[in-house]
């Protein structure tokens, strides 16, 4: 259990940004300043790694891995528009941005790398999305995996990561799925489990969480399931855009 | 000339926001935090249209005109990546989204349906996205335009729209492109001189400036123009996702 700000806290801190920051000036609430909940965790020169499965690998040239910042590296999903967007908001932040993310993967392979493809790159902040395999690759009859497991592996990566690693600043971004393509019925109320357990997962070790299932549910109320994730997993360029800027939101401190 | 605030009032407020806002407490400068410049216009049950040229209007369905916040009425561009931003950041905030983007559009086009695309709507806040068909369509001898015709009647259109609508809250873009594809280097400096008379008409009536040309600008630091926009003028999807970033921050206060 780490000593960051709790949920209580970073509720309070929020509620003083609300009032001092002057919002009432403009006669209206606004509606994004009303979420706000901390500060960015993308202070100058900070090392951001996003790790994870396919959905974070996006297609990432593997001959670029060395290069911080490029899109060769850094693939066409989500990791891509969000780092393109920190790294154009401040251009001479410093910010040095890294990918990761291996398609196929669950929690017990993102162990077995941890040490070159995390410890080592050293992050200050690391973000994970990682689950829908473990509930996937179950289903099909490729991998003997429950909840159980998801959340033990999980919480054993994060109690090394931050041994490895005492200061890095944690995110861990909600699996999800939309209700369509590859994604059955039989999956459910098992992957709602998952679900719960990432965020015990984050509440135990203090990382910020990017609700991404709750995104898309509010997502599918402006267009179907299919135009976010054709096969229900693998997001489009407007899913992976929303991703983006929900990630930039809770990393930035401008939602919890 | 609008009393709404002015850039230096802005300054004051967003140096306000910086200090008030706690963010010294992280013990490091945020990154974004430090361009904060004035509150969110995105207000509760606020009316927003996007208003433009292809860029905006981005393939949407004029049979779904009439419906608010739906992909089909918003396109595949940025408008719709800022849209589902937006709305799912807050659900529940009764805004309502439009696009009334026109492939192919210049300033004196926009006046002409003004009226029905615009004014009509009443808009709380209108976000206009135009120029480079006014430059585009010069250089292929299709239109006789001047940089001076352009602000002359962007000006015109921007007082007409005050007159009917005194509490609208402008957003005017930046017209951008990337030196590339349809590109060529005989549209310079003209085109930068559009661009700087964008920025003066946005000045001149209190809008908000998007400043889509310096973010492009940053963004060939990590893809080439090619990623951005193929042709140079129509944005990728990471172009749009990019510019909806962009389009955020800007509008809902996070930078000048």
């Amino acid at each position: 259990m780490r000593t960051e700000p709790t949920p209580s806290r970073r509720t309070f801190l929020g509620a003083s940004l609300a009032t001092a920051s002057g919002i009432g000036l403009a006669g209206c609430a606004s509606v994004s300043a009303s979420n706000q909940v901390s500060s960015s965790l993308l202070a100058r020169g900070r090392n951001v790694l996003f790790q994870g499965d396919s959905i974070t690998d996006a297609d990432r040239d593997r001959d670029h891995a060395a290069e911080p910042n490029v899109q060769p590296a850094l693939g066409e999903g989500y990791a891509w528009f969000a780092a393109s967007g920190m790294l154009t908001a401040a251009p001479n932040s410093g910010l040095r941005v890294w990918n990761r993310g291996v398609s196929g993967h669950k929690v017990f392979q993102l162990a077995e790398r941890w040490q070159k493809d995390c410890l080592d790159l050293a992050p200050d902040v690391l973000s994970i999305l990682i689950g829908v395999n473990d509930i996937w690759h179950s289903k099909s009859g490729n991998y003997q995996g429950t909840v159980e497991i998801y959340e033990r592996d999980y919480d054993a990566l994060l109690t090394r990561t931050l041994q490895a690693l005492p200061k890095v600043q944690l995110v861990v971004c909600e699996p999800f799925v939309l209700r369509c393509g590859a994604v059955q019925d039989s999956w459910f109320p098992e992957f709602d489990q998952y679900r719960a357990a990432a965020r015990r997962v984050a509440d135990h070790h203090g990382a910020r969480f990017v609700p991404f299932q709750a995104m898309f549910d509010a997502a599918i109320a402006y267009a179907p399931p299919e135009h976010w994730a054709k096969d229900g997993v693998h997001p489009s360029a407007a899913g992976a855009s929303l991703m983006a800027q929900t990630w930039r939101d809770v990393v930035e401190g401008r939602r919890g």
